[in-house]
């Protein structure tokens, strides 16, 4: 069974890159599972969602021999923070100017209004410029609430998101980040401030 | 392109089988659309995560050629209720007389313990004997913890488990049992009761 060995090779390959050409994904995945190995918080990246139109079974178990994606309506990562739930999307793009909103799958807008609604903390992670930014789900949703246009621009990201400055380890500290714009002072909807 | 029509062929076939018949996974899919329409709840299957040793760029975008599937370390299913962060596996034997914990992949237990320790409800769905049950993570835990049996006894979770019964819609209403166990009084957590 060649498979599994080609997609380690892929995998440690890519470990490789320079942070700076890291792409955004595996910077976060990096950053997760080193959370998780701290214990600091239970946060992954859900699996992208298949459909399979063929299946055979052998030998190794089903193998699939025909598959295509969907789009997820709902967002990449989720998880638990500080007794929080937490659901992020991280989207990068090469545009200087603007952030495109098209970079969103349909549902997927919607569906952040529904997560803050619930109680949870919901986020966009852009990259732009070679920074990355925690642009909160509340200032995504004004913005498309008081605007028509198709693109965010660079000055509202730079605005309201906040930098996240990259680190040794782990590269993304984006839950330091989260730490000082949700849980400012002393709780988060009426939790009690638990030291991490 | 004719695959995503037998996809859904098949999905529109398993909405016609009598809810005996019907499997768990199915039975928990159809509750969570539910909740999810009435917006009592955001709970989804996680994808099942595969890994792809060969896949193809067509003029449909890119298809898997060969796909496999890996076993999860998380839990199957997870999202938001009352504010608060929800993660539970759903699970089913044939077996009368006690439930095989070889039913759970290895690094599950351990996650479960986790995700009780970060403040998250965490429990499993339990079908046997033509019931449902909802045994809490605590629960699973402590056996595991007492008991050096590779199985746990359909006593066991008669006693400690918590019936859910079927009815009408949603099918099965597990959050209605997760309401009188972990929002008993007005709390959980801290948080205030939010009526639902």
């Amino acid at each position: 069974m060649e498979y599994p060995n080609k997609i380690k090779k892929e995998t440690s390959k890519s470990i490789n890159y320079s942070n700076r050409g890291m792409d955004l994904e595996l910077l976060i995945n990096e950053t997760n599972a080193y959370y998780v190995e701290q214990d600091r918080a239970l946060i992954y990246k859900k699996p992208t969602p298949i459909g399979i139109s063929e299946a055979i079974y052998t030998e190794h178990g089903r193998i699939i021999k025909n598959g295509y994606f969907k789009s997820p309506s709902t967002l990449d990562y989720n998880g638990i923070y500080r007794g929080c739930y937490v659901e992020f999307e991280a989207k990068e793009t090469q545009n200087k100017t603007s952030f495109p909103l098209a970079n969103f799958h349909q549902h997927q807008l919607g569906y952040i209004k529904r997560v803050l609604a619930h109680g949870g903390i919901c986020f966009v992670l852009i990259k732009m410029n070679g920074n990355v930014f925690l642009l909160k789900g509340e200032d995504l949703i004004s913005f498309l609430e008081e605007n028509t246009r198709k693109s965010i621009p660079y000055s509202y990201i730079e605005q309201k998101g906040y930098l996240i400055k990259e680190r040794y380890n782990p590269t993304l500290d984006y839950l330091t980040v989260v730490n000082e714009i949700y849980f400012k002072g002393d709780c988060f909807n009426g939790k009690e401030k638990i030291e991490t």
